[in-house]
């Protein structure tokens, strides 16, 4: 049905990315070295922290990077490029060098999550990918961190969100992301087939409704599957759904496990306390109630805040799609470029919105935490030449509000960028899912609990070196001043053509 | 890098839709007719109506269907289905019949879009990719036609959304419904491709940066490329690339075709009318005024408002993720099922959410309009084998407070869903992606401008047939009846077992 084969993501880009890359071609420029960082400027949904995802994904990206012939054939078709330009890209040979964050690692706003360095086109191509797939995975796994926080040790959470979610890729990389920000499973089979993470799900209403009876449906279930879960709300959940699933559960006895009900609608509160009663009084006080209907992180609170007996949640809708913040904004920024002498020079951009403005410089972000407990003091970004892992003491400021600071002694400086792809190659052993996931958790149980409310955290320190906070003032200076130059220039000239 | 090829969209389907085949293959039913539905409870947006599509996409999928060697391999690999049911599965043959509307077609809540038929098991296992498919294209094209209707005939709307795209998919076919729904362009290359829909995109402001020089860098660009927006606010709009702009664009005179410029930041109301007089006084009257940096409906409306002069908008984040409502949350229920007599026979869902009690029947939509103007009655849904285009006159009553109503007389009815596939072939001539923009662009302009404000719009109605209705009540009070037999005898048991 389509025009040309869907065969590549190479045109996974904006337009503009290859427009810029001709120009740089034309002009012996796309050779220049470059270096690009990504960071988003505020962390999702007011929390605490970010965490982050999407690295294997973007590595996999990279690693099948190549114009196909249905891609040139495209361009061609548009009218707008030069022949010798197209075979300039068929023979593009990707050697991109990439640092990064882990997957798993917790990260905060205004510090440099993945930092790409190679040809300046080359740079430029894959931003629009880099950002798309960085933004939706981390900030499905923020999500699923805070529902995380909300839930007992002992719930489990089930993402139930296919349906709903943006297309098919959101479907399925956010099952992934959901997983290793803590989800316990997904209901989609194609994400547990590609990412080997449990799969769970048992039957909808539309069991019942085929059979047009509860108990038939019930026991054609439990006759056909050993773990069992009944959705008990098709008809009338407290009159016939929670009677017919006991009875069912009773007759088939140890035939098969019987794991609980399901509701999906109604009342949760209310419900699942009646429900629990009518289960305990039948024998069965370890059968599990599972809810799901539009749950996000405030209603498990309040829910749970009403003594509602859930023990597991089914999220879909509000997870897969980051209801309330859908989307994530990282920026992909150059900061450094080989200029006609073949010098790597830092370079930013000015704008008139203050949060808009880059820091120039290539950059390493170190984790600060004191020996002492181990606890966090914040992060601290720094110029990447510099060491401070063997300082004795380092002067951490805020970067907008300097007269906040303070000297830390005593402490473990752990640079959070790895490299990762080295020259066009792989140099990183991908962690299995389980493993990030681990790591995940493992990372927010060593924050201090005052940054993981999901109202109103405080905010975690990220600070900029003296190094890199003198040089961002100095670019902005020198821009300041090449303005005021041309602003003189351009008003000579206007002078001159008026005379 | 992944466990298992990613060879095929059969498992992008939710583990219990496979769960319930496998109760029904057992129990030798799932080759029973059944009828399954899809219908949203509540226009996205509050918007008067919803523009469908993702038609295109289901058929794609629906064409190939097939469980291939590795979604066997990975199945058995849960060891939780026999062998026999693989085996049953690899071999299955699809031979669905659907009923859709056509893409760009308006819709409205609780009146089916499309209709599965088919043998019971299978019409289960494409529920969540179609609501998956349907949903988010629906929602896009729906957010577009908002944005389409607040910006002037002149104007042109370009998707520039794919960073923060929620994943691959999004990002493709988000820019294809953004089309349907209005927009000229896209930003993403991929989606130019595949879909043949317009692309569009200049540079960004990583070019003036590489250049470290808005002189150099637009001259490069401008001696690069036939058309040319320059992008002006890398350092300061006003005093450095507007004038530095229109130097350029002077300098290269009729070498090049001056579109215009691009800001992307700061006040956009006050920026532009001051860009407009800069370049109206240089003897650019026609070069346009292009915007984007987080614009939506009401932003956009509120830059007109303040006299803006702005010609042309790239909206990303707030189209691409329907920021303000990132899901449409249309379900697929069975509403028809063969009986053991082989009888097919009319099933529903009650809940305690009134809202989700679904309406039972194999229907048709008829969208009525009174021939004196072609202008809309509200759509009548009805039984299949109803024909109210043959009757003289037409009762039309509010489903739910069925004493707002009316009789029409001298009207036309015409039918919504249209066969699209038939026992597994395609049997639908599919339009081009422009048609459908026509189309929808077409079936807006025909709609009484009450139904269009992105404010408070009135409510369309959407009403059943007496038939209809009928068999809904009827429907409801059988399970009643049901229920409360069913809590007879269970009391009944409840006292046995007493005794």
């Amino acid at each position: 049905m389509y025009k040309f084969e869907d065969d590549s993501l190479m045109l996974h880009t904006d337009l503009y990315q290859i427009n810029m890359l001709q120009t740089y071609w034309q002009n012996g420029m796309d050779q220049r070295k470059a270096v690009f960082e990504s960071y988003f400027r505020s962390i999702p949904f007011e929390n605490g922290f970010a965490l982050f995802a999407g690295l294997e994904r973007i590595l996999n990206y990279i690693n099948n990077l190549k114009f196909t012939q249905s891609d040139l054939d495209y361009l061609r078709s548009l009218e707008i490029y030069p022949e010798e330009f197209l075979t300039y890209l068929e023979n593009m040979e990707f050697n991109l060098t990439i640092r990064s964050m882990r997957e798993g690692e917790l990260c905060f706003a205004d510090e440099p999550l993945i930092q790409v360095e190679g040809p300046l086109g080359q740079c430029q191509l894959v931003e629009t990918a880099i950002l798309n797939m960085l933004n939706y995975q981390t900030l499905i796994a923020t999500k699923a961190a805070r529902l995380k926080s909300v839930v007992d040790e002992d719930d489990s959470l089930a993402e139930f969100g296919s349906r709903r979610a943006q297309e098919t890729a959101a479907a399925i990389w956010g099952s992934r992301a959901a997983y290793i920000g803590g989800f316990d499973s997904t209901s989609n089979v194609r994400a547990g087939k590609l990412f080997g993470i449990p799969v769970s799900g048992t039957h909808a209403h539309s069991l019942v409704q085929a059979y047009r009876d509860e108990y038939e449906a019930f026991t054609a279930y439990a006759k056909t599957h050993k773990n069992v879960v009944f959705l008990v709300d098709t008809y009338d959940t407290l009159r016939s759904g929670i009677p017919t699933a006991i009875k069912v559960a009773k007759e088939q006895g140890d035939k098969i496990n019987f794991i609980g009900v399901r509701i999906d609608s109604g009342d949760m509160a209310y419900q699942s306390k009646r429900i629990r009663e009518q289960l305990d009084e039948a024998g069965f006080p370890d059968a599990r109630i599972i809810a799901s209907n539009d749950l996000d992180e405030k209603t498990i609170l309040n829910l749970r805040m009403q003594g509602a007996k859930i023990n597991d949640w089914g999220v879909g809708t509000k997870l897969i799609t980051a209801y309330d913040q859908p989307a994530l904004g990282a920026v992909y920024k150059l900061v450094s470029i080989e200029n006609s002498k073949g010098e790597l020079v830092p370079t930013m951009k000015i704008s008139s919105n203050a949060a808009k403005i880059s820091t120039p410089g290539i950059k390493q972000v170190w984790r600060i935490t004191r020996n002492r407990d181990g606890k966090s003091e914040g992060d601290y970004v720094a110029l990447i030449e510099e060491r401070p892992d063997l300082e004795e003491s380092l002067f951490m400021f805020h970067p907008v509000h300097t007269y906040i600071n303070k000297t830390v002694v005593d402490f473990t400086a752990r640079p959070l960028l790895t490299e990762v792809w080295k020259d066009g190659k792989c140099v990183y052993d991908l962690p299995s899912v389980d493993e990030i996931r681990d790591y995940a958790a493992h990372n927010i149980s060593a924050l201090w609990d005052e940054y993981k409310r999901i109202l109103n955290p405080e905010q975690y320190p990220v600070d900029l070196s003296q190094n890199l906070y003198d040089e961002k003032m100095r670019s902005i200076k020198d821009i300041r001043d090449k303005i005021d130059n041309h602003v003189l220039e351009i008003e000579e000239e206007l002078l001159k053509e008026g005379e």
